[in-house]
């Protein structure tokens, strides 16, 4: 009932295309007249629908079904990943990383190279992922793929299509869109992490998804959709307050999450998650009481956050994933003790599944979903 | 392009009643004619489906206008307040409250009856809202008014249309809806508030209300509609984390912001809001102290709530409406100090302009926007 306009001829058809596109997405193959009973649509039109499709490359006929019992035998109709895919991007501080999914999210190709981007020159980082991208992208082509869209996750936040402010990076104000010869989008990286777990990952549809990385990052999916607030700049988790008055915090604050379970306080020195983990495996008492005081902080922050979002449950990802054994209990008890009588009981706490690729097929994901939500648009049907 | 279905006959009556129905909503009367023009739909399409908008009094005709330059003069149709209106109800802990909205969201009754509904019975409560909505319907009714629906603000929590917890109320589990022989919606009433702030105070799409009461709650919106989270529970502005280790809080948590800012902490004793804004005007070192507190740990709960939902504006409403000249400059410091390097300016902090009375219009305008947004089902069409 949103829409601002009766029903006419000329968008039915691209509505009609989404509709049979997403219902091969939702339910699986099927014959073109039990297309038709499922959409409601003739199958005549389902017919006209289906050999558009078809042509751009994003269905397929397969053998002989039986649909149902009165059916004759007819050729189902899917979903094809044999030709449209879509390309994710990746900047981390530490790696460039790219993948290529096609529109069934089937994974055909990661490149991950590693860097040192603190500090670094746009203009240089930029070069190498257009690099990137070049390699990917012909390699898919090598296998028959068409990549019709990239995103690009990044450190920071974005608005309007502009990186703003990726501090990790000492980058401001970096227009990125245009350096590239494909339909682009640009999003923070938590975000698409969140998309990542989503799509790629438990495939639960209501959850807060928790990056931790150099920074803090947090994305909410409600409902299967992304939460992003009013500019886009929603899920900054890191910056929560934990303690008014505690450490000075490079964001301007004081005591926010990050100080306390950003990726530098919990090394504490360590040269990176791989020994930090070894370190607790033996049961280093500095090790541990870092991970005490990161899971307390995690604790305090996520039943602010719980109380404000909502969600349905909180996925731990990014670094917390292997670090997950030593935060459960703090940050359980945290959130059981503040939360005990507002709640029946707090959100479930999990563990990511898809650990550091999260963002990178979140960003590949993302570009997937516009497709199948509006094929005429996307792929010029 | 979100429905799982194709556009078929027998749905497409309904949406076009919501089209026209919802166009006239938002740009005034048109002729039919001018309506066809703008909503995609043939003129004797058009014509039937205001035949029946007319017929169910939720629109009527008003003289001739001159619909452009080569119109014939025609006969407008406009939005109607003349018949169909919706209730809008409060359980407070202080009063209930019943008003009474037409269509066009001109308020045409409103009604409040003190009462101390702390730890009170739930029955004998109910019991006085039944005698009050029965009034107020006989009322509206002998001015030619047809209540089409209600909605009822609690200050707890709701989930699946049963309130919860009202701690404040000392209700838990409490079943409202059969209580009434209406269509009936029941809501959190900081939720509520944020809507009629939304719909009859400053109309800015984009903010989160801050309801100070007894406890404290809030409501986002995003583009014109309600966040509401995962179970409906979002928006506790009122349990975020100010101080990790402070006072024990009712819900079970430590140093929360209600602990600083909630109505109990403010009064410090005093028996009205009036009697300490009497105090802070006299400049009564103890009053501008409890305001001085209870503004920093909202500029602190507030900066968490920013980094999480970033909203367009922060509106304070509710008690915090009439201490707003005192709370505006320790809030503002807090939110410029600690956001001001994540963003070029914190969101801004204004002041709400229906006060009290923002709950009980929400509730009736929610009513109002189902009536809009679907008239086939909510008027019998």
């Amino acid at each position: 009932m949103g829409s601002s306009r009766g029903v006419r001829h000329d968008s039915m058809r691209a509505r009609n295309l989404a509709v049979v596109l997403g219902t091969l997405h939702r339910s699986g193959p099927h014959t073109r007249a039990a297309l038709a009973e499922l959409t409601g649509l003739t199958k005549t039109t389902v017919s006209s629908l289906i050999a558009d499709l078809l042509e751009a490359g994003v269905v397929s006929e397969s053998g002989a079904v039986r649909a149902g019992e009165r059916g004759r035998p007819g050729v189902a109709v899917g979903l094809s990943g044999q030709r449209v895919a879509t390309l994710g991007l990746e900047i981390n501080i530490d790696y460039l990383a790219a993948c290529v999914v096609d529109v069934t999210r089937t994974v055909r190709l990661r490149r991950t190279r590693p860097a040192d981007n603190r500090n670094s020159n746009p203009a240089d980082i930029l070069q190498g992922m257009r690099d990137l991208v070049k390699e990917t992208t012909a390699e898919a082509e090598e296998s028959g793929l068409r990549i019709v869209g990239a995103a690009l996750a990044v450190p920071g936040t974005v608005e309007g299509g502009v990186l703003r402010s990726a501090p990790h990076l000492g980058w401001r104000d970096v227009r990125v869109a245009d350096l590239f010869d494909l339909p682009f989008a640009i999003d923070n990286e938590a975000n698409l992490a969140a998309l990542g777990e989503l799509w790629f990952g438990s495939r639960a549809t209501d959850f807060l998804y928790v990056s931790g990385e150099i920074g803090v990052g947090a994305g909410l999916v409600v409902d299967g959709a992304l939460f992003r607030g009013t500019f886009g700049l929603a899920g900054e988790l890191g910056h929560v307050v934990v303690v008014p008055d505690g450490p000075a915090c490079r964001c301007g604050g004081r005591g926010c999450l990050e100080v306390y379970a950003g990726q530098d306080a919990l090394l504490n020195g360590l040269d990176s998650v791989s020994s930090l983990v070894e370190r607790l495996k033996s049961g280093d008492p500095e090790a541990s009481a870092a991970c005490q005081r990161a899971g307390h902080a995690l604790g305090v922050a996520l039943t602010s956050a719980v109380h404000l979002l909502d969600p349905g449950e909180i996925v731990l990802g990014g670094i917390f994933a292997p670090l997950f054994p030593w935060l459960e209990a703090p940050v359980g008890a945290g959130l059981t003790a503040r939360l005990g009588q507002m709640r029946a009981t707090p959100p479930a706490l999990v563990v990511s599944e898809i650990g550091a690729d999260a963002a990178v097929l979140g960003a590949a994901g993302l570009i997937i979903q516009r497709v199948i939500a509006d094929p005429a648009q996307t792929l010029g049907l």
